[in-house]
């Protein structure tokens, strides 16, 4: 099996790297990091044990590769600007499954819609990683994932791919509803990541806060979830919060990529479920209120570059206005 | 009548100075502009003509005045730590008035309870209006006045002061429901304080964003303010929308609070709204989401404070947990 992973990020090259030690023909596309890669490989400092790799290939384009490969696996973030439908262009045969490796709730359709005739497969990483320099990954914590057919079941190729994950030491889960495990993560993500981007806050100091707040917003994700048809189990919330209040203090991703000038993955973690909540009828008074403020301050911190590049001057508006008044 | 402002910040300092251009004998109680206002009194820059004025009496506290005032207006922001009670305490004799003229919602109870037997004027300002350095005051926009006896009604020494005002050429509406009018007031600053600090924008970036989110804190507010017996128009939230809309684009006070390391107003303008609102049983989930954002975005404000001041490591946690989980 020939499998391009698509994103030289942290997460993508981490769990290539981890494919690439089983001997798997394991390609990378990359882009900023490509001649680095290229000469070098990809150097993963990990809790687990520190290993280096070379991938088969090492494209920027994946016209460049032999042939299509049987897995393209997208390992981007899904926020404005990231064009996925054209990255995956020249990855996939007719035989390719696109594998969509992010964070985020309903990011499926979009590539379904684009590429009717795959195999599409859907996947989460719970993970703690990060980027410290072209081709050097620091892995801190974690590592595990969940895979399934999209929307539901599980074809041979998402089993295959589970396998080849657990023999690479992979701790993978093949779930036959990875929607609803998309839902499970975002009742974590949609409550503690935009809080922790309008306070700068970390997890340990939020809780010892306002832990009514988190209750409530994932509460109301909950609801949202059960009502667009994947019901969670009633624990989950005290789950939530006695498993975040268990680990260290932790700073989220999304208060990360706002520290680190990196667009936010806004849509994809609340966006897309305030949308599904008032499209299902479910109401989400509090969910809202943080989403119509994290767009807001996505439009502060746009003003700030945009003041910053004069290059920039015409950078369209880039406020929604999904609020609905008396909701 | 003898009036003692107590407290020179821009708002005391401006209002003292009109009073005093009719001749008025207006005394101020200063503080760190003390010895400043003593010898040079104090320079108003404003729009509608600059001017200066030396008050009668200057002192560092009231017990330095040769007899005690008809008026003691208490002229500060109501935040933690400023000891109201204390203030006023050389300041009153038996006939003095007292006058609170200070933002917020429901700020006169403590006073009621420290000073029972003393009649109490509560007074609302309408201005923009800067110190700029000590004895300096920069009045840019608006000007005007609402007062009425607490809890409601207008006594005598209210209509006197009201009448003075007038004749300072200051325009100050009697208001024999005041309790009402700052519930009016409120609607407008429990909506844009916290959002403006919460996102660092002013409030026609606010607007122009997510005016959902403001009208929806807004409707909350009238809902509260009518479930306490302070019915309000229909057409305000309207209106204040409008109205803001029409005016430059503004910084909101409590966003200059933050930038300048001052302590915010949260409690009087947010918090007592929002446990006003759950003793009535009115859902104002809205409010409390922005609420709890807030004094989450104080601590974190509080905890770079104590980083950079190592004299401060026992400051206590001022975290409150007004959250109902489920509300």
């Amino acid at each position: 099996m020939n499998i391009l992973f698509i994103g030289s990020g942290a997460v993508g090259s981490y769990f290539a790297g981890k494919l690439s030690q089983t001997g798997a023909a394991v390609s990378l596309q990359a882009r900023s990091d490509y001649e680095h890669v290229k000469i070098h490989g990809v150097h993963i400092h990990s809790v687990d044990g520190d290993f280096h790799y070379q991938p088969r290939h090492v494209v920027r384009d994946a016209a460049e590769l032999p042939a299509k490969p049987d897995y393209a696996v997208l390992c981007i973030k899904v926020v404005e600007g990231a064009d996925r439908v054209a990255l995956l262009k020249n990855a996939v045969g007719p035989d390719t499954a696109i594998v969509l490796l992010s964070n985020g709730i309903e990011i499926e359709p979009e590539i379904a819609q684009a590429y009717p005739d795959h195999e599409i497969i859907s996947a989460l990483a719970f993970i703690g990683v990060t980027r410290t320099a072209p081709g050097h990954v620091h892995h801190q914590a974690y590592g595990h994932l969940s895979l399934g057919s999209y929307p539901s079941g599980l074809s041979d190729k998402a089993r295959w791919l589970s396998e080849a994950f657990q023999s690479a030491g992979v701790l993978c889960n093949a779930d036959a509803d990875i929607a609803t495990a998309r839902w499970q993560k975002c009742v974590w993500n949609a409550a503690f990541n935009p809080v922790s981007v309008l306070t700068g806050l970390d997890t340990g100091r939020i809780l010892n806060g306002q832990e009514g707040l988190i209750r409530a917003l994932m509460q109301e994700v909950v609801a949202i979830a059960a009502a667009v048809g994947h019901p969670l189990p009633d624990t989950l919330v005290d789950k939530s919060i006695h498993g975040t209040k268990k680990m260290a203090a932790y700073k989220t991703s999304m208060l990360v990529d706002l520290e680190a000038g990196q667009p936010l993955e806004t849509e994809v973690i609340l966006g897309n479920a305030v949308r599904a909540g008032h499209k299902a009828g479910v109401p989400i008074p509090h969910l809202e209120t943080v989403y119509a403020l994290l767009k807001l301050k996505e439009a502060q911190r746009d003003r700030c570059s945009e003041v910053m590049s004069v290059s920039n001057q015409n950078a369209g508006n880039r406020l929604h206005t999904p609020f609905r008044p008396g909701a």
